[in-house]
Order: C-alpha cells, then structure tokens, then sequence
C-alpha cells in the first residue's frame, strides 16, 4: 500500500497505524502538527476516535504535562479532511495535583475543541458497582466481516455480542439500541490512554442500531471519557480485547446519547463514555 | 436577611436567587462580569452548579449565541471564592446550525473550563429507551430537614426516595451507590437551562452515600451535561418539581464517576449527566 498521508518521523512503517498516524511535531509557537489520517477515515472526514486521540496526546506530550488523564471531552465542530492539522494545548490551571486542559484541533477551521483534566492517581479504597455483562469469550466470536461501510473500521477487530450492524432494509430493526461488543486493535497494540480513547468512540451512532433504514445518519457531536485506569494496569493489560457495551437512553429531535462502559475481560471497568449525536432518519 | 453578595442591577429582589446571583454585566472587552454566590456557596467555595449555571449563561447571552445547549462540560480548576468572577465565552465555530463554546469562569486565576455545543432543534422522530423510576410522588416525601450541611442545599426542596445524607457514624453504609430524588428550586423557579444545569450538580459526590464516615471527602472534578430538552417544553413545565436518580459505577484510587438522569414526573428524560469526582475515605 502506498501511504500518501505518512507523518515525517523515524521508520514510520515499523509504528502501528495509531502511533503512525497520530505523530506530531513540536511547532515553535508551542503548538503540534500532524496529519488527517487516510487509514482512520470516516464519512466525510477522520473518525472522531481519530481526533480524540490525536487532541489527547497533544497535552500528553506537553513538557508541562502533570499525571494522566482523568477526565476527556472532545466536540466535534467541522471534518478533518485530508492534510495537515494543528493542536494547541494549553493548560488552564496547574494544582499540585491535578491539571486543566482547552485543547483545539484546527485545520483551516476549528475542526474539534477538548477539555481534559489529568491527575496525579494514588491508591485508596476502591469500589466496582457496575456490573460485568455476561458474554461468550473473544475467541467464540466471529469477527466482522471484511468490506464494511467506512475505513476505520478495518483497524479494529470487532466481534459483536448484540447489536451489531444490521443490513438496511430488514423487516425488523431492533427494539433497543444496545450493542456489546469484543474489539481489539488490527494489527494488535498495547493498549494505553490513545488507543483507549479512539476505542470509546468506535461504537456507530445508536441510531444505526434503532433505525437501519438507508436514509438513516448520525454523527457524533460531543463525546467524553471518565477513565478509570493508568498506564500501568494498561501495560499489564497488554495487547488483549475489550469489551464494550453501549446504549442510547433517548433519541429526541435530532439528538441522541450514548452511555457505554469498557471493560477488561478479567472484569476491570476501565472506561465509562458518554456522547451526543446527532441523527437523521 | 442582610445581602452582601447582591449584584447591581434593577430591582434585584425581585429575582429568584438564581437569576440575581447569577447575574452578568458585559465588559467593553466582551468578557463578562459576575459575583460569586454566598446563597449558594459551599464547602470553601461555590457550588459547582452554580458555577455551572454562570459559565453556561455567559454562552446564551453572548450576542453571537446560535441555538440552544445540547451538550455541556465544566472541569473545576478551583474554588470559585466570594468577589467577583469574569467569565470569557467564545465561539470557537459557528456551523449553519450547530454551534461550538469556550468558557473560563476566573477570579485571579482560572477556577473553571467549559466547553458547550449549541444546536438549533427540529423535530424528528424520537424514542426514549431509559425507563421512568417508579416511585412515590413529590407530595409523598418529606423534604429534607433544616439544618444542612452546606448553604447551596438550601436553595432546593429535596425529598429523598433513597440514597439521602447519611449521619457519620451509622453502623451499616449502603451496598450501593444510588440515589433518587425530587428536587425543585426553593423559592420555586421557573425551570430554564441554567436551573437545570444547577440540579444537574445537585447530587453530592457518591462517596457521601457508599461511606458516610466523618473522614470522607469528594469534590466533582468534571461535569457533562446532555440535553434532551429544549426552552418551550421547559417553559410549559414552570415551576414542578422534577426527578433525579445517580449512580457511580466505580470508585477507584481517589476518583469515582456519576451517572444520572433528570426527569419530569410525566417520565420525560430531560436531561442526562455524568461526572468524575476526587474523594478521599
């Protein structure tokens, strides 16, 4: 494949797409440059994951970066289309321990603006109160097949459980919007807060789960993530699968939710995300 | 009662609480120009939905406002502590009908980022999928006794159906995390975004309700707020009371997360809204 979109840097083959395409350049005003990803497109421009990832790392490679992300909004204001993108990062406050963050991705627009908090983590008492689904393991699943509808899907294995994408057309649409799903890297990858966040956001807007009809459309407009691990339960974690199950609790006059949670197969919470979207039927 | 915090402008005793405390005088340099609330003060500073509600507003009264609020995330740099207050609202793009906000709430320095998306609503097929708590009505439950804990709690008529305040020192905590209740302003308000926005902070950190030890401490860090209302179905609500019920999911080394949901007791989802708190035990 020829890769007409490759970020300057050393061997970029030998990165994995996300590392690849997510790079960025120090800009001397303080700023970031990269470059719209062709592997992570979606309709009409990047996948948000895309974006979020890339609006993410710009403040974790701030030199004034304080601890790791806490707390992740991301709105979605115009595409990113092919070619160069800057990132301003700029941290709000600085407390002992934690860190405010206003993130803009812009092209010749502002294509998305972020808010992150990050924080130094300690251990204290934990408690899980959400419930692990029950679902047959990874490996009992079929992947999705090849030739799907949008390019950054291909950089996920995704083995759905329920709610999967359902062939426009057919007699009976679902009765709820809940999906739950197995997905991993393609190619594999360590999992850290990059491949995390783009994760979050690759369950389709609900409203082609409700409604498969052809002239259905949705697009996610706001998006957040409460992250509830580090970077060392991540490493542990490895290049394994995550389940995620999602659902919508009201569509209303053009805008629907989305609250979903990710979670390792052994049982650890380590996301909770939340979104708006706006949908046309 | 003597005010000391009462801002300039007409008659400001004639406004509910919520309209005068959070009132806004532009600044030639289009910022605007606040006081922070002794009404609805907390533990060493503002409630963070007031805080919420001064952010939001600086968005709908910008003379460049589109639309209405759709999604809204406030990450709490600081306490917000008693003077005055500026807040900088500005549009970072403006589509044909959605709209995209940058706010900093700040005394001398930053104590609150924001983010918002407006949108112009229209009709659509709709369908909520969240289910109406059953529970007894406002009439059925007492309000919450005089003598809270916390001044900003006195501005709401709050009737617990479950997960209430729990004295320090009882022998048996919950099992779980969950609270629903009845809240209305008091004095009674018309609802509007920024009443809801505030109700939306309403919930005290979960770790109040999970461990009511005298030691426990927890503080939101980071509040989003989706809108599944608009100002004419507000309007034709008015003062009525309305239904809250959150949960966390999880609590882990110092931060817990918050799911709720807003409601009408006509089973209306108004509003959904998720959060991340710092707690200590």
């Amino acid at each position: 494949m020829t890769r007409t979109d490759a970020p300057s840097g050393p061997q970029p083959d030998a990165l994995h797409p996300l590392d690849a395409d997510t790079a960025l350049e120090p800009l001397p005003d303080g700023r970031f440059r990269g470059r719209a990803s062709l592997r992570y497109r979606n309709v009409g421009g990047s996948f948000g994951g895309f974006v979020s990832a890339v609006a993410l790392k710009a403040a974790m490679l701030h030199p004034a970066r304080l601890g790791e992300p806490i707390a992740l909004t991301v709105n979605f204001a115009g595409p990113l289309v092919e070619g160069e993108l800057t990132v301003r990062a700029r941290a709000a406050r600085t407390n002992r321990s934690t860190q405010h963050w206003l993130i803009e991705v812009a092209q010749e627009a502002v294509v998305a603006t972020a808010s992150a908090v990050f924080a130094v983590r300690r251990p204290t008492w934990s408690s899980l109160e959400s419930v692990f689904p029950q679902v047959p393991p990874f490996d009992a699943i079929e992947p999705l097949p090849a030739g799907r509808t949008t390019p950054w899907m291909d950089n996920y294995d995704m083995r759905f459980i329920r709610g999967g994408p359902t062939p426009a057309g057919v007699a009976q649409a679902p009765a709820d919007s809940v999906s739950t799903m197995w997905i991993r890297d393609d190619p594999p990858r360590p999992l850290d807060y990059l491949s995390l966040t783009s994760i979050c956001d690759a369950f389709f807007p609900r409203i082609y789960v409700r409604r498969p009809d052809a002239g259905s459309f949705g697009t996610t407009v706001s998006l957040t993530i409460h992250f509830h691990t580090d970077a060392q339960t991540m490493a542990a974690h490895g290049e394994r699968e995550l389940l995620g199950t999602a659902r919508a609790l009201q569509f209303r006059n053009g805008f629907s939710d989305q609250t979903a949670e990710i979670w390792t197969p052994e049982g650890e919470l380590i996301a909770a995300t939340h979104q708006m979207a706006v949908f046309r039927t």
